[in-house]
């Protein structure tokens, strides 16, 4: 095949890659990461890039004008080398490092909040170390290595279970035993009715660690956990390099289920994502692959299949049953995992093909199946997941939000990183605007936690109607509020004030898909309760979790209907729930067991069954709902 | 490298081959297979070739004498490839398929001892296989594939235990079941606290098969057996490959410890061994690799490290110690054996670094722990391990025989195949020969039996003294006694009645070589007797097992003071004990179980330690001993 040489802008980064290649595919070869919402479909536009120089074979240009081609604006994922190329990949266009939501935890053990958990649990980490001195055999004491060894352990555990070698360790054991002087720290998996040894080395007093992994859709998120002190000692971030093959978890099913490889592919990105962000913290905190002794991931059920290379076909087809939900404990070898290699790699169990380890880990954190008083666990991202209940009775559900909160479907929605507006005051005489930008620099767009604001303070300075409506009429006090030959539209920054050559801008038809996302989670609360036959104000409290969050503002959230009317101090904010329920579990096998349990115990409600979740969804596209006596502190 | 043609006759098999092999290797890669005693050092002089034409290098001579190397005559493992040859491998230079030790079984179960055992313990196989019909999922019945698995078989198995899945098998499950419509033939490891799934398949009513294999270090034999009927369906048997690194354990371990390459080479020549047994058996009863679902190896402890890929370098250095008695038990494709993947590996525990699981596999087999009365158990090979004890108590030992036994060692030694010499009756007057040949073709060598044959027969027609000794004064009787240059020696079959060019003859330094391997046995029988203060005609019961066992003559044996001398009615001969006792594991739970308690229960005696086996061998060093009260039924 012809090889041509691609050159991206600004960086001028230049590869080689063979002709027929796709400008997605080119660009992740040069290491820069274009969004991909779609999975290369060519239909969500999020991949534009300009082509400065050279020739592509374009099959298709979606939602791209004229003018835009005309400057030779291309989608990359349906743009295809040809020839030499130089392309420019504006900002909009990339997956960028951004605040990764990892949760508020500090250097010491877990938050406040969660130490009362480990404290609940006990400190009795999956994986621990011991240190034993053997004495030396003779030609009358003459058992076996394994035997010796053996023999010495049970003498020093405190519980009588079997104990487990597996080959590989076996096979280096003689020669340890033997260079260490027959003085050796032993690392062992300590779980249910065994002890497994997953290393020997010659004696020492190190500590063994472990990882506390969240697979997010968007993100993944790592945590280095000190097992014999509690400590997060380091954390790590970053893009999930399957973002490549879609943004949600429809099209990354439905780009697993193409072909064998394509599996392979998508499962390998996951790995890749998570040995990357490992690498990064050994090398900084100057340890070895062989330290890190156990590792817990928690995640949503597609994320937890494609991490463990389980197909996830069947997750998407009626009646979406997921292949496992309590699923095995494997050695990291047989994953690849850059952590050693015997090690055991726990998932937390799913209750559903749509509520994930990840919402199992959350329900843990919050501790709701243990109190009297009724929780209800919020997690809201592209799926909203609910949990409601306490010691006696839990229910679940998903709805799709759609991926307005984090961003997607809206002209100027962006991820809660640097330029993204996550504050919105509105003057209601003059309309003038008053933004929060992250970072502090010029905005380039909003995130969910502006957008929620944004629509709050809209209908309050009645700039829209209950039903998401714009007002024109309220045109003639600002300039700000005007007609499109596409739509109306409420300008949030003029192109002068912004980062970008464009006016910042909220559209009716941004304000509708706002409406429908949080429609959809109300509904799903709503559907809840009359699952249970409970009125709303008999929930306790309320917990909430997820990248959005960590920084939505409840009054608003009550304002536009959200968020249940109920007073500001039933709620709290648990941040990367999913990560805290990994570190807890690493910590504390009684809570590992717990999970379990847990997951059996949450009853899932499917909602495509039966006309309850659509009446309430219907009845809840209103600002804040059609039935005002839910939202009495909310005027009408 | 350079590449040259070697041709090997008579074969007329031609091979190209890089400069610098040596012939030795050479020849295995086209698959002849050449004797190498010493495992390529050059010194034991079995791997005879003749150069017809083209050049070698030659590194060494070793005992060719220089009549031999003016005709041609090379040591395959020191001469080196430097251009096209032809090389001429002789028939006494060649590893043959011969009468591999495979048992008396016969098709069905078992042989009737062994049936006995079977009743005993009760069928219950390591593996089974079950069949259930799972109801179809729906959208309020949506638990997990493996959920809905796991309820189904708790219902269906007998027993209350953990059902564990593989992550392979896991990622099979989906497609599968709905392949089958939900109606699925799983196959299980039932082993200690749990269920193991190794396979999942469309609903089926194929029995599942497992597979006993025996390793010896000559040769390597393998049953299949049909878990559901307990039938043994097939055998096949070869030489082990590791063969080729030396005759005996000890060069084997050498071998083994010189790199991690050569490690690795000398495990994988035994795995490759089994594989292609196992191809054999698989292609011959039209079955895959799959339908195997359970192993169970016996072999001695250094077979047995080999097997598992564990170094044996401290078996052989003082205090010899095992890297592990109790081995662990390892899913097949760990070992890359050619059966089911997740299939479990078992391999019977040893006692000792030179008392290993064949004979605790033998042991069981004779079921000495579970009587009163009190038996001997020797297995004869080129080491000889004997058990002693009852139901109360158990002790063992190994002493070094040396090769004779099996061929080596003495001038016209062979093993037991077609040609060897197995029979021998010498007239006392005329000292006239009359000799039985295995295969009833004209004799080539004489293989164990044979020697001990013939030196009863030879003590008997006053040929030796007690001492081995020849008395050459008989001379005047027969030719076939004589003097040559280099000893003194009996011909047991002329030139032109034997299968080569000369003289079968017997020497003096044979005959001393004989006695001592005969006393060496002996030796660690009266010293294990002494161990225990018991008295040797306490002995209610001998089994004598291994390849030379298999065919002894009893009162000969006696008579050559080799065995005690007790009526023959005490004795039995139980063939390969090792493997049957691998086919009782694959069909019995319980006596798998028991096979751990056993090696447990046997003490180990280290005759290296004291100066009793020192004592034993020396006096044992006369034909039938010094102490002649202890033969009452031998003439001194």
């Amino acid at each position: 095949m012809a090889q041509y040489q691609i050159t991206f802008m600004p960086e001028n980064r230049a590869i080689e890659i063979e002709a027929g290649t796709s400008l997605l595919k080119a660009a992740s070869k040069a290491e820069i990461y274009i969004k991909s919402g779609c999975g290369g479909a060519g239909t969500c536009g999020a991949c534009k890039v300009t082509v400065v120089s050279g020739e592509v074979e374009t099959t298709g240009t979606g939602n791209l004008n004229p003018d835009q081609i005309a400057h030779g604006v291309r989608l990359a994922c349906q743009s295809f080398v040809q020839g030499d190329l130089t392309v420019e990949v504006p900002p909009e266009s990339r997956l960028q490092e951004h605040q990764v939501l990892m949760g508020d935890v500090k250097k010491g053990i877990l938050q406040e909040s969660t130490n009362d958990i480990l404290d609940k649990y006990g400190h009795k980490p999956l994986a621990n170390k011991i240190r034993v001195q053997l004495p030396e055999p003779t030609l009358t004491d003459n058992a076996s290595d394994w035997a010796r060894l053996s023999v010495e352990l049970k003498r020093n555990l405190p519980y009588e279970k079997n104990i487990e070698i597996p080959l590989s360790v076996l096979r280096d054991l003689p020669e340890i035993l033997r260079q260490a002087n027959w003085d050796v720290s032993l690392t062992l998996t300590d779980l249910d009715d065994k002890y497994t040894i997953t290393r020997i080395e010659p004696g020492n007093e190190q500590p063994p660690y472990g990882l506390a992994i969240d697979i997010g859709t968007t993100t993944v998120v790592v945590y280095l956990v000190n097992l014999k002190t509690g400590a997060i000692e380091d954390k790590q971030g970053t893009y999930n390099k399957q973002a490549k093959f879609g943004d949600d978890v429809i099209s990354r099913i439905v780009y697993a289920v193409e072909t064998p490889d394509s599996m392979q592919e998508i499962h390998q990105a996951v790995i890749d994502t998570i040995n990357e962000l490992t690498d990064k913290l050994l090398a900084r905190q100057n340890l070895i692959q062989a330290d890190l002794t156990a590792a817990v991931v928690a995640a949503n059920t597609t994320m937890t299949q494609l991490f463990l290379g389980i197909n996830p076909r069947y997750l998407r087809l009626e009646p979406y049953i997921p292949t496992v939900s309590l699923t095995p404990s494997v050695p990291a070898r047989e994953l690849g995992l850059h952590i050693l290699p015997e090690a055991l790699v726990h998932s937390y169990p799913s209750v559903a093909s749509y509520v994930g380890g990840d919402i199992v880990s959350g329900a843990l954190i919050t501790d709701m199946a243990n109190k009297e008083e009724v929780t209800l666990f919020i997690d809201i991202g592209t799926n909203g997941e609910i949990v409601l209940g306490n010691q006696d009775w839990l229910v679940s559900c998903a709805c799709s939000a759609g991926p307005c909160f984090e961003g997607g479907g809206i002209n100027f929605g962006m991820r809660a990183m640097s330029g993204a507006i996550e504050r919105v005051e509105i003057d209601p005489e003059t309309l003038d605007v008053n933004l929060t930008v992250v970072g502090r620099i010029l905005p380039v767009g909003i995130c969910g936690s502006g957008l929620v604001d944004c629509l709050a303070k809209m209908r309050k300075a009645g700039i829209i109607d209950r039903a998401g409506n714009f007002q024109l009429e309220r045109s003639s006090y600002s300039a700000r509020l005007r007609q499109t030959p596409d739509d109306k539209e409420f300008v949030l920054a003029w192109a002068h004030q912004a980062g970008g050559d464009k006016d910042i801008v909220i559209t009716e038809n941004d304000v509708k898909n706002l409406i429908r996302a949080k429609g959809a989670i109300y509904a799903g609360i709503r559907s809840l309760l009359q699952m249970v036959a409970m009125d709303i104000d008999l929930i306790d409290r309320i917990d909430i979790a997820g990248g959005f969050g960590n920084y939505l503002n409840v009054p608003d959230s009550v304002q536009i209907g959200l968020l249940p009317d109920l007073p500001a101090e039933k709620y709290e904010f648990i941040g990367n729930s999913s990560v805290k329920g990994a570190c807890l579990a690493l910590l504390s096998q009684k809570a590992w067991r717990e999970a379990a349990d847990l997951a059996r115990k949450i009853t899932y409600v499917e909602l495509s069954i039966g006309t309850t979740f659509m009446d309430e969804f219907v009845s809840a596209l209103f600002l804040p709902h059609t039935d005002l006596s839910l939202f009495p502190t909310v005027e009408g």
